[in-house]
């Protein structure tokens, strides 16, 4: 009879956006007239800009034709959408043969896994995106799940405080073979400036230590001294592999489109080509994003289009910008917001991220993300999403307001 | 440095249709001239029914409102296209919560591997669709490709052939963990009948072994003894998973959308649940098909998405006729095209497939697909493809006729 993953039972809990969902449920099945509002799950609201969605609306009726009809397309994307990515997105820094097309970030994360050798250690930014090393356990990189230093044995955890002006101590990825960085940030919205990025190159190439740096919120980047792409940095295409996606860049979570860089200059140890074997698992694993997503997403980097990425993203920002000022104004200590769409905050240094997670959702009618499901060095804060109407969003400052200004 | 995953160096060659790729654009440099027609890889050539990419159309259009936008989805699936599958596609015998919506079934079989403990031993229907193989081989099931007797060490071979109607001899499966079939198999076109599916679902049961069954072909099943979905034979929910995708249903090839049935009723070993840990895998692993796919999914499973279907794979099944007729005429042994879009045939006992590739590509001009892409028993066989417009199939039988006739 098949056994199960053993890798799987270390999972801690459920993933997660899942348990928030069933904590929501949990409390709206107690208080049905309930009008909750959402600063919780990194969901874009807005719609897409018609143009965009035109366009995918008439490829999607030219499917429809003989002379519209597409099936399979090539396997590591369209040529054009390739190219459209070399010269808008990075200003040809990187060619369109090194770039991949996905279905979206988290589907590339777990195919990377496929890529490194079973006894691969990772190092890895703290707080993160989960998924990074969510997949790393299913690979079965860690042992289990440690609660009395929370984290997975196995695994060098390098936390981001403010502390540290959320930079980590490099010197702790020492001898581990990948480096997980996610700048800006998903929680924290710390983006990395190009000083602290040529440190982190250089260190990866000293140390041959392979980065996976993940930018999927680099359009929201206003910082003059602050790089959308890792590329920008000398020497960083000997060093990394970055993974971005057109899901907060212009409202694609549901269309589902992303893209992979993996410079044709990295190898591995034994000196074969990273590239050659990422391009045998798409063969092998992948079938190619929706023909219509890649569609709207070629649209997407045209002059209007990068145009309207600006406007969208200026939105969200303004959402940041709105609620920062309101949460520090009630007494929080609050970081991000600046080049990110994100605020991560904590009221004591004490307190639990679930407990102040509890506390927004019964006595705001608010859902936030627990700081702790990001990894250990979370604890204590909660993220904010900036992805919200912004009428919902004085909705919720105005709740915050009631709750805090007078406790 | 970081290593390689040892596995993919383990991986024979390049992927099969790359590899078929790349001797194309060989030949066509030399004669740029060649008005190359494919009977190869089996990407469907029909337009989607119109009112099928007109419902893509306006959803599409609809996300550039605020009213018709929507972000990520359901982690499972769309709770809409789920139960019109457990209604339309599954008449009720399987429940919409065993459902769960991917991107397509090559990204499925990939993820499936996450499920099952490393040694899980793997036994699989010979020829098969090459993703199966492949990606246990890159999760590090297998040893190396040995070259005396063809086939991965590690992985158990169930060859059909003619000489056995194309059905497995279980016995040889016995002690494994995993049973995997294609059925209508790709690329024999054999389709298990009622009687040949309760002998393997019994089997199954009785050696605790796990069916991965493939069913992507099902929507070409004409013999009404034959059934379109394992659940239909008794004790099934208890044996299989279910894999299928509107690809070759629709020609949804290049819109992307599938989906796999994990019942509840599936166990591993220790008694934990399989449905649980597939969850769990998919919420950590994967963000959902396209939206606007999801929703020409549904549509196709409308009454006139049913005719619709039924229409489109009688063409294709027409073509399968007409092509099986004229290679018989021609001395051909030939196999499959009645419940499948495939034929499958050989000439003599003792010719290998990549020259009977060869002599197609150069003396007709017409691709194929070499049988032993599939697996060893595949080899002596090409496999051709139904997915052809009737006017170029016409040309590529006038080319066989004047090819073979003649000599």
């Amino acid at each position: 009879m098949v056994k199960r993953n053993a890798n799987i039972a270390k999972l801690k809990g459920s993933y997660l956006f899942p348990e928030i969902e069933r904590r929501k449920r949990a409390y709206l099945d107690n208080k049905k007239d309930s009008k909750l509002l959402s600063l919780g799950i990194g969901d874009t609201t807005l719609p897409i800009p018609s143009f965009i969605t035109k366009e995918m609306a008439a490829f999607s009726e030219g499917l429809g034709t003989f002379e519209g009809y597409h099936g399979y397309g090539p396997p590591f994307g369209g040529e054009a959408l390739r190219a459209a990515l070399s010269v808008h997105h990075y200003q040809n820094i990187i060619p369109a043969d090194d770039i991949f097309i996905s279905d979206g970030a988290k589907p590339d994360i777990f195919r990377l896994q496929a890529l490194f050798g079973q006894d691969s250690l990772i190092s890895v930014q703290d707080p993160a995106y989960p998924a990074f090393v969510d997949t790393s356990v299913l690979q079965g990189r860690t042992l289990g799940f440690n609660e009395d230093k929370p984290g997975y044995e196995g695994i060098t955890y390098l936390p981001c405080k403010p502390e540290n002006d959320f930079f980590p101590d490099l010197d702790k990825a020492k001898g581990t073979d990948l480096l997980i960085l996610v700048s800006p940030n998903n929680p924290t919205g710390k983006a990395f400036n190009r000083k602290e990025l040529q440190t982190i190159v250089d260190f990866a190439l000293k140390e041959k230590i392979l980065i996976i740096y993940d930018a999927a919120y680099s359009s929201y980047i206003r910082s003059k001294d602050t790089p959308k792409s890792i590329y920008e940095i000398e020497g960083a295409r000997e060093a990394a592999i970055e993974m971005n996606s057109f899901s907060k860049m212009i409202g694609f979570t549901g269309v589902r489109c992303g893209f992979t860089v993996v410079p044709k200059e990295l190898h591995f140890e034994d000196g074969s080509s990273i590239k050659k074997d990422w391009e045998r698992i798409i063969s092998t694993c992948f079938n190619g994003a929706s023909n219509i997503a890649s569609m709207g997403a070629l649209r997407a980097l045209s002059p209007d289009g990068l145009r309207a990425i600006k406007k969208m993203t200026d939105y969200y920002l303004e959402n940041a910008h709105l609620l920062k000022k309101e949460m520090i104004s009630l007494g929080f200590e609050v970081y991000g917001g600046e080049n990110a769409p994100f605020i991560w905050m904590r009221r004591g240094k004490k307190e639990d991220s679930w407990d102040l997670f509890n506390e927004f959702l019964t006595k705001a009618e608010l859902i936030v993300t627990p700081g702790s499901g990001f990894g250990p060095a979370g604890n204590g804060f909660i993220r904010c999403s900036a992805f919200i109407e912004r009428e919902s969003l004085h909705q919720a400052l105005s709740r915050l307001k009631r709750l805090y200004a007078l406790t």
